[in-house]
């Protein structure tokens, strides 16, 4: 007889974890236990459920329990819920919800895939009818539901992360007035706050209204079925449906009963192997905590992917193979009324939060393709790195097309531990359609690279102002007049090499600056200037990022 | 006074050089010769002007020679054709083309981006009207002349690289019947055969007539400015135009009269600064021959990324910074009838011509995005790699929508020396809309991992059948029924733990094949027979690419 394996959580990791154990050893006795009815299935697509993207509810179905005993011999037990560890006896209590039976499960090996629920915060009102969040099947089922019998117009969505944003779109869809309320002053929190206004204009444009820097206080019942949204702020906001998409909670209490060894998040604490403190119990997926490979140390990342792969290492480090999770690169993706916006690595702010400051930070904005083939778009696309030997560190990009694909290739230099140099010399597909032989990354790289080597000093947005800054503004001079940074004089790439006389006063003050539209032309007057004596720094992401950051 | 530096060629590479060289030296003299009427034109986006997808042809400016002056500081010499080198005087002898005027120029530095011509083979007819190559923007301009004066309705295009299909795709658009007349027997070389049969299938869908595996003979008028196209397998076709995209030939007749080491494919021969054998001589783009990063050795791979990179290289050389060209991974893409069709790396044939046999190669079909989001749309995606270590050698990817992104990916990986073990462990973007939780890129390292781990012997498409072969087919019935390999048994996959002693009794002639659909079922069969001690293969791409391949 072979090892009897209890697997806890039937989604993602735990799903990833029984059917790769199955390919690896075929002897093994397989039990899944999952708490709601349904095992595997697409949590991610919830939102679009909701909103009609995805008409068929059964889509969001990647594996029944018949497939998992039919393919992979796995028995699979829904509405089931594992109450308890009993370590020593190496024992799990059952409860099957329905009936309210109770019974005890042994394993050989136990594998935790818990995942995270929705916080729900003890406000006043909390409870009230028409006040949900989203993490499962029936859970989406009672929010259409809702919608249609109350023939709701009005949505207050409470948190601005991926799922928020989701609902948001997918709400506005549906024709609800959408009103989002974030207490962080910015929408999705992985993003550094000044690439996160962009998003904003985005949500703006399509109408939902934006309630940022202001938390609930708590809700409040209104006449006709309808809820009052009330913020420590002191604002109202009236909803016939509220969302709370404010974050998620690692399910870690059936490990910390068990006494398991938990981390500074509140996850579940595992080795490389997903190995928790308990030899004979493995853990993965959102309920654990992950080393971060950018700035180490370990910490909560929710995400399909990782809870993925997190399944298979655990498989095989319990069928005794040599396996290691890497750890995170925190890299995410999230669709918001037609713009791709994605990251991986570390953000600037986590950087800081992390006490890292030998970082620098360049902007730009290619095009998702070439410019001489219809339809391009641009990338707003923010790289990090550090400043000496320009080792990658992280990066954010926003467009309507290709901002997805950067970052993946980004994420894989990432990977690698490259550098600023790597992206410089990336060979990438080019053709018309695709992207340009110069692509976003190698400019992204050749622009970091220039800052590293010492070519480009740069100014940031939110560098503050003295006394001795002087902008000069190198753009054309219709481009001056429609707009411009207060107190900049106008000298035009053009004519900077016949004006340094003028600019070298400029710079006497001691802090000259320039800029142009997005940085490419700030760089070649740098590179005039600087040759020629006249100490200069390019504004990066020119007068589009100072716009962007400081509105 | 600075150095005086020469440029000849001020397309991609020469462009790219001088504009770097300005920013690196603000003093140096820099001369771009031209012999055609414009610089730094797009010639990648020619097939898309004559088809009217770009819809003017400034778009195709990338920079005149007032920018070059303006911004630059750049002297340009449009229409001037360098004609000589001398390399002891240190000088070149140009022509201006309109006057015939010819005169010297002095240089401490030389910079070689001649470009690549297309080949004209001296076939009987070659120099008949409507007979035409692409190049140019002049060139271009005849073309849709013709096309537009003669109410050209056939057009034979020979040779079915790039820009044949390119030009393929636009002249079907202009509403031409178009056949293509290709040497080898299949379309795009740079792919392997059962690759190129998807994007024949693609060709021919859109009413391309394919005539593959013949070679031109001749050319004859026939009455009524039209062509007649013969060939070498004895047929005939007619035509308004015909187009030779039969290939290109480095432009190296200056270099090597002037004595300078070529390659072994004609191209300049440079090292890794893209310094010639003449230290004071560079050169750059189409007609250098440059190292292939996988397979070492030199080779030709006229594309307009590498030449941009290599004149940056050679200005940082020039300028006295050391600086390296790495090579070339052989990226390339190209869009046909909505199709993405990319590559890198080492193909299958190229490793076979090197002599390279400890390869694997596996084939899947996973979507561009999760299959519960509408739109999904299958990537065919070949990846080779070796057979000990799993070190990635190449990937190939045909689909309508993602199959570019990946092959950026796993060039990024390729880069590196990135392992099999390092795509299956990827962190890339995931959105419903973006990807999957297990994106095409993990899976394609998923499934080679398997192969490299011993985890799952595989059969090629192409391996040939002995007396000993029994292939069993685990899909479905109804999928059975639909079309089976020859003499194929049907267990499906669900039903395989119960037949063992039937599939022993198969494997007992020694060479039991397993295929589904496209290769995972046949994988999970491939598991449970193996951990029972039958020896099995599971066929890679399975029934999908025994379709296609022996199409």
């Amino acid at each position: 007889m072979g090892k009897r394996i209890l697997i806890v959580g039937g989604v993602a990791g735990g799903a990833s974890c029984a059917t790769r154990l199955r390919r690896l050893d075929e002897t093994a006795r397989i039990v899944l236990f999952e708490r709601g009815p349904y095992v595997s299935f697409a949590n991610c697509g919830l939102p679009y459920s909701i909103g009609g993207v995805i008409e068929e509810e059964k889509k969001l179905f990647v594996a029944d329990a018949a497939t998992f005993r039919d393919r992979f011999g796995i028995d699979v037990r829904v509405e089931t819920e594992v109450v308890a560890i009993d370590r020593e006896a190496r024992q799990v209590e059952v409860r099957h919800l329905p009936t309210g039976e109770m019974r005890c499960e042994p394993y050989d090996a136990l594998v935790l895939s818990p995942g995270a629920s929705p916080v729900r915060p003890p406000l006043p009102g909390i409870d009230l009818p028409g006040i949900f969040t989203l993490r499962t099947i029936p859970g989406s089922r009672s929010i259409k539901a809702w919608i249609t019998r109350h023939e709701a117009r009005r949505a207050v969505i409470v948190g601005a992360g991926f799922i928020g944003l989701e609902m948001a779109e997918n709400l506005v869809r549906l024709g609800l007035e959408v009103t989002l309320v974030e207490m962080l002053d910015q929408v999705m929190p992985p993003l550094d706050r000044e690439m996160a206004r962009e998003v904003e204009r985005r949500l703006e444009a399509h109408g939902v209204k934006l309630a940022l820097g202001d938390g609930v206080a708590g809700f409040h019942r209104t006449p006709g079925h309808s809820l009052s949204v009330e913020t420590t702020g002191g604002r109202s906001h009236e909803a016939d449906l509220v969302i709370l998409s404010i974050g998620v909670r690692p399910e870690s209490a059936l490990a910390k009963a068990a006494g398991l060894e938990r981390g500074e998040r509140g996850g579940i604490a595992v080795d490389a192997s997903m190995r928790t403190s308990d030899p004979r119990i493995w853990a993965v997926g959102d309920a654990v905590e992950v080393r971060d490979r950018i700035l180490g140390g370990t910490g909560l990342l929710p995400l399909a992917g990782p809870a993925n792969r997190q399944g298979r290492v655990a498989a095989e480090s319990i069928a005794g193979r040599a396996s290691r999770f890497p750890g995170v690169l925190g890299t995410a993706a999230c669709g918001v009324f037609g713009l791709e916006v994605a990251l991986t690595g570390a953000s600037e702010k986590a950087l800081r939060r992390a006490g890292v400051d030998d970082y620098e930070v360049v902007y730009l904005r290619p095009g998702d393709h070439a410019d001489y083939y219809p339809g391009a778009r641009p990338i707003t696309l923010k790289l990090i790195f550090r400043r000496e030997g320009g080792r990658l560190l992280g990066a954010q990009a926003i467009g309507e097309a290709g901002a997805v694909r950067r970052i993946d290739v980004i994420a894989t230099a990432l990977a690698f531990g490259g550098t600023v140099f790597d992206l410089e010399e990336s060979e990438l597909c080019y053709a018309p359609q695709f992207g340009s032989a110069k692509d976003a990354v190698n400019l992204a790289g050749m622009t970091a690279a220039a800052v590293v080597r010492g070519d480009m000093p740069v100014v940031q947005w939110h560098e503050p102002e003295g006394g001795a800054t002087r902008w000069v503004d190198v753009r054309s001079p219709d481009e001056y007049r429609v707009g411009h940074l207060p107190g900049a004089v106008n000298v035009p790439l053009e004519e900077v090499r016949g004006r340094l006389d003028e600019l070298r006063g400029l710079a006497g003050a001691g802090d000259l600056r320039v800029y142009c539209a997005v940085g490419q032309r700030g760089y070649l007057a740098t590179r005039i200037l600087l040759q020629h004596g006249i100490a200069v720094r390019n504004l990066t992401g020119g007068y589009f990022m100072a716009s962007l950051g400081r509105s």
